[in-house]
């Protein structure tokens, strides 16, 4: 690279996100020292994004920075943590500055957001290829992880879906439609809006949490079998946007929302005891999110559409592949 | 990928390395949880491999697993942290089980050797890339840092130096010898033993260290000019393997000990009142570490032989490239 890594760490990645008290040893030395609260266990997670699998290879740079820090973020909101500091392994063909420049800007700003602290990380040369890794931490004992839904817990799932999928299909040109909607929908793309605040008022609400990431079927398929459940979701009920209906008719739309990934949306189980107080702390119309099924014993995840059970394929995705 | 990701964790990385109490949620779910003992400060480090840049394309997978692990012990050994916990993001162009059998077997090795659980991670499709975030802790203000020495400490360095760089240059075929000293070099640059034990036993001793990945010159120089200091050290204290002088002759063994990398030994500054304190309760010949040299108010680091100062290229390290 021209730029030597320690410079390229100097220049473009000291001082990015929050200043925090609670660091203190960060990025520059072999490692970070970092101070968890007292009666706090500590929530990690790790996800990469590798140009041409994850985004398109010619996506902003800021919206990968963004990007790569968000996948993270909504890992930690699915367990209902508060996400505090992070480390960004970075994989570059060459040290580009301004391509570095506007990804630090991106990634910085919704650390910023969510008061998270870059303390660490590594620059090595190769095809590009983004890891970051977030550590945040909850009260002890309150993790909202997969397993622990009941059957006859409600599901529902934050925002709407499929926004992410038909935004990645208008960046690659598979899609087209109004300026307005496809603008809106490559937005839901590039700068997903994980779900922080929303995971961590869910403790003491939800059963079990998980984040749309490879789909509200696949993702929702999950939390049922880590908690040994199967899961029914109404056709109907699944919460689409505008412009995803205005592009693709309610049909493909809601196919599409059932299918696609890169939502970053919370779906999570609510015990029926709980619905009464989550409705009335957290109003779904101020917290946006929607009823879209049940959990129940028997396995399997199936939807349904006027009392039958569809036969479900990716063929919503697969329309404009 | 023929296995899918959720198929490719089960059956490879659930119950890698050792199994800890503290660990609340680990491999599986969102993101891990964890305890963090009482009074302890957490220490995280990340540090990526690329396949052809870290490591040849063809290195045993094992290896590859084994040193995915142990760079980043190696920079919690600097800090003077214990390991505990471990995340894998592994990139990988297809998903051949013989491979990720031996992956998964040399990096879970090294992980039972210091009690390290694999608590996550996340396996993506792509170029061969492995970056490995390991976290541990320490005593609450304990830690190492590299910014702590003070002009009169005196620098150590454990085990031997230039070893993993001959192994490298014997491993692409660049430099030839007797069997034996051939044998035990590349042994040195496939199965690096990072110096835990030894950087816990420091806290207490040691003003500052830093692990030795780029070089001792260039590592020792990094301590140094964190501490805002120069470095002297001695041409003829820097310490040398039998295997590396049979095969390179004196000269040009000293000149790749302080130039070649991926030695992942410890280098240290420890205060002159410290230094008896340190022979009798870490005796150097049990614990392999010898003295290089000192610390100097005077900036950049220099390398001294017989009185004067050397002029010190990399050429040690161009003789066989």
């Amino acid at each position: 690279m021209g730029l030597s890594e320690f410079a390229l760490i100097e220049r473009y990645f000291r001082g990015v996100g929050a200043q925090r008290a609670d660091v203190t040893l960060g990025v520059g030395d072999d490692a970070a020292v970092l101070r968890v609260p007292p009666g706090s266990e500590l929530v990690v997670a790790t996800d990469t994004l590798v140009a041409g699998v994850h985004f398109p290879q010619d996506s902003p740079a800021d919206s990968i920075g963004h990007r790569a820090l968000a996948v993270n973020l909504s890992d930690l909101a699915a367990m209902g943590a508060r996400p505090a500091w992070a480390l960004l392994a970075l994989t570059l063909p060459e040290a580009d500055e301004a391509w570095l420049g506007e990804f630090a800007r991106g990634l910085g700003e919704l650390a910023h957001t969510h008061e998270v602290a870059l303390v660490g990380g590594d620059t090595t040369r190769g095809p590009l290829c983004i890891t970051v890794q977030l550590l945040g931490y909850l009260p002890s004992g309150a993790a909202l992880n997969r397993g622990g839904a009941r059957a006859g817990d409600v599901l529902f799932v934050s925002g709407t879906c499929g926004d992410a999928a038909a935004g990645l299909a208008i960046e690659q040109r598979r899609l087209t439609g109004p300026a307005e909607a496809r603008n809106w929908l490559r937005e839901r793309f590039l700068w997903p809006t994980p779900r922080v605040a929303l995971g961590e008022q869910l403790r003491g609400f939800a059963s079990a949490c998980i984040d749309v990431s490879d789909g509200l079927l696949a993702d929702a398929g999950k939390l049922a079998s880590a908690s040994h459940l199967g899961a029914e979701l109404a056709w109907s009920d699944v919460p689409l946007s505008e412009p995803l209906t205005t592009l693709l008719g309610e049909r493909r739309a809601r196919e599409l929302a059932l299918s696609g990934g890169d939502d970053y949306e919370l779906c999570f189980a609510v015990p029926a005891d709980n619905i009464a107080r989550l409705f009335a702390q957290l109003p779904a119309q101020q917290w946006h999110y929607t009823r879209i099924g049940a959990l129940r014993a028997t396995p399997g995840t199936v939807v349904v559409r006027d009392g039958s059970v569809m036969e479900f394929s990716h063929s919503g995705y697969e329309h404009f592949v």
